[in-house]
């Protein structure tokens, strides 16, 4: 039996999205810069798209920019945003746990002269929102807060965090990274008072190499990428259409269902969070329950390093995350884990299981057994 | 009978590309960053690509970083060097023909301080390499032409402008746009003393959304998108794999029997523009013989506006290009054909007919059939 339970590393993309694709590639392969027939109907597949996508957000058509994925997405909204706005000021507030894409791109406009400030969280991973009011000043034009965090699921409060923004400073842009929640939670950005929000297609079972960025009407932003200056200059480049249209397809797909597809991930997650704390020397991080995402569980397992267990599990076929495993393989100590306050000699000891709406509750049984059995013998070859 | 003459701005993706895609968004799905067996597949997927385009180009698989397409590689190569080598100086040269996503990023460049000199061309497109000699300072830090103009099919003199610039200052960059040539003329970065090569992989049978730039080992080069340290920093974000082995097996596809292809493409050329000539009214822009790209034929035709010819040949089933078409569907006057000196009368009146190795000669001749009929009457309406 196998168990894929890395699915916020990269998901399986759904038939669906990837008929569309290879219909895209294959028979309607137009560019829809293109003046004739080929171009209008390229240009069509993305306007189809963005309905599917827009509809899901409860946002504007026009408001969506399709880039190359979550990093770039994630790079837009933030460089594109402090370049654009920074007479207005040149300080930004972020959290210690945001994802690669976020924190690179911060540094990078620290060297450019701006000013970030990093949130703290708590043990549960959830930023400090008293840390927040008091950041926020005059000078604030971005504030970018993840919705999920990627390493243990912690949910941020995104609405509260709005609010006081919003209260200290109107004019501050609030950028939400909802790379591992989209698809997941239920995200307003118009009834929330988001003005910028990024996604990854293959997180969600789209294809590789899509994603967008809703950026709120009006909005103030420079582009990061320049030429022939397609989707209104915001995104130069030939749009990638087969990829748009296979997002357009996996995101109606994923809110298909929706309640039942989110009830299915927590009753998986509650299986396995149930039984691995049954397991000697095993804890699970940050919150577990209904309030937390839905389908990332972060456990720590005393006395074996996680890239020996990774190794072991997936010799059983069982596919799991040493850390976060969204960056580059070289396994390095988690910002998030160090964040939250885990012992030091467990950071290296932690492994990330995470599901999709495909996964199992023979898998998560199937995966409790294996290791059930390997702790032990782990554990052994450990302490000789 | 349908002739699809507008390959320039993009062709239909290979069966062989699309294949592979499908197998990579569906079987082998894995994250090259996971450190689990599905990662480290995905990982041999890019590898494998990597060596079948290296091959193509006669270098060493860990001098390509893979990106979103033509328009991210122009835009690293640029943005990226001139940041990194700004110390050594702040001029940089370019043609006054290249594309939009060269000459959008030297503007930003510009705007950061650097300073641009953009090379006159002659009547067929060809730069003066004597202002390139003038041209050329110990502040110059990179020379960015392209080597083949998408607009007209000119060929640069890229070997001679190296050992000029080479001769001028050793530290001086070089970059070759290679988009419209990669896959139709032979060029060895190392032999030539080319420092960073961009290619598209959509216009060479490849998927949209791939492309990869060529940097010579030790080039100083900085990234444009920052997050989780993939292609050694160069490039952070998920690899797009599915996309990626796509473009490995339309680089190797596009150079098997590159010399027959090659060939018919030139044939395709000969007969077209011949009968072209034949056709009252009607100029050939730039060269036309094999010191011509084989696969681009631009053509005036006086008195008819290039939209109108564009759309009544879609009528016909004939998709060809007003102006570029590489940029988003404004339609605007051409920079290129301003710069060759086209007449002020033409501009408006100009059509690209791009080929690709699957285009037949039965699809010139129905082209150039319809052509004959189809000007004498839309003439008739334009003088009412």
């Amino acid at each position: 039996m196998e168990a894929y339970l890395d699915n916020s590393a990269t998901t399986q993309c759904s038939k669906r999205a990837c008929d569309k694709m290879v219909e895209l590639l294959r028979v309607d392969y137009g560019n829809p810069s293109s003046l004739h027939r080929k171009g209008m109907e390229a240009e069509q597949y993305i306007i189809e798209a963005k309905k599917k996508i827009a509809k899901t957000l409860k946002v504007n058509e026009k408001e969506l920019i399709f880039t190359s994925g979550g990093t770039e997405s994630n790079n837009l909204a933030i460089i594109g945003t402090a370049m654009a706005n920074k007479r207005a000021g040149m300080h930004i507030i972020t959290t210690s746990i945001e994802h690669a894409s976020v924190l690179n791109p911060m540094q990078y406009l620290e060297e450019q002269g701006f000013q970030v400030t990093y949130l703290p969280v708590d043990a549960d991973g959830i930023i400090s929102l008293s840390a927040l009011e008091e950041a926020m000043d005059e000078e604030t034009i971005l504030v970018s807060i993840m919705q999920v965090n990627n390493e243990i699921g912690a949910i941020e409060p995104i609405e509260e965090a709005v609010r006081i923004i919003k209260e200290k400073n109107p004019n501050t842009l609030i950028h939400v990274d909802a790379i591992q929640s989209y698809g997941k939670l239920r995200i307003y950005p118009k009834k929330t008072g988001i003005d910028l929000l990024s996604v990854s297609g293959h997180k969600i079972h789209g294809p590789k190499g899509s994603g967008f960025l809703y950026v709120k009407e009006k909005t103030k932003i420079r582009p990061i990428l320049f030429g022939g200056g397609q989707q209104k200059g915001m995104r130069s480049g030939t749009e990638n259409v087969p990829a748009i249209a296979g997002l357009g397809e996996a995101a109606a797909e994923i809110y298909e269902n929706f309640e039942a597809n989110v009830n299915h991930l927590y009753e998986l997650k509650e299986a396995l969070v149930a039984g691995l704390l049954k397991l000697e020397g095993v804890t699970v991080n940050g919150k577990t329950g209904r309030d937390s995402a839905p389908h990332v569980v972060s456990a720590s397992f005393a006395g074996i390093r996680s890239e020996v267990l990774l190794h072991s599990l997936e010799d059983k076929e069982i596919y799991v995350s040493a850390g976060s495993a969204c960056s580059s393989n070289k396994p390095s100590i988690s910002r998030t884990l160090k964040s939250i306050g885990v012992k030091q000699e467990l950071l290296d000891s932690t492994v990330r299981f995470s599901f999709s709406i495909h996964t199992t509750m023979e898998e998560i049984t199937y995966t409790l057994e294996v290791l059930r059995e390997l702790l032990p013998v782990l554990r052994r070859y450990t302490r000789h």
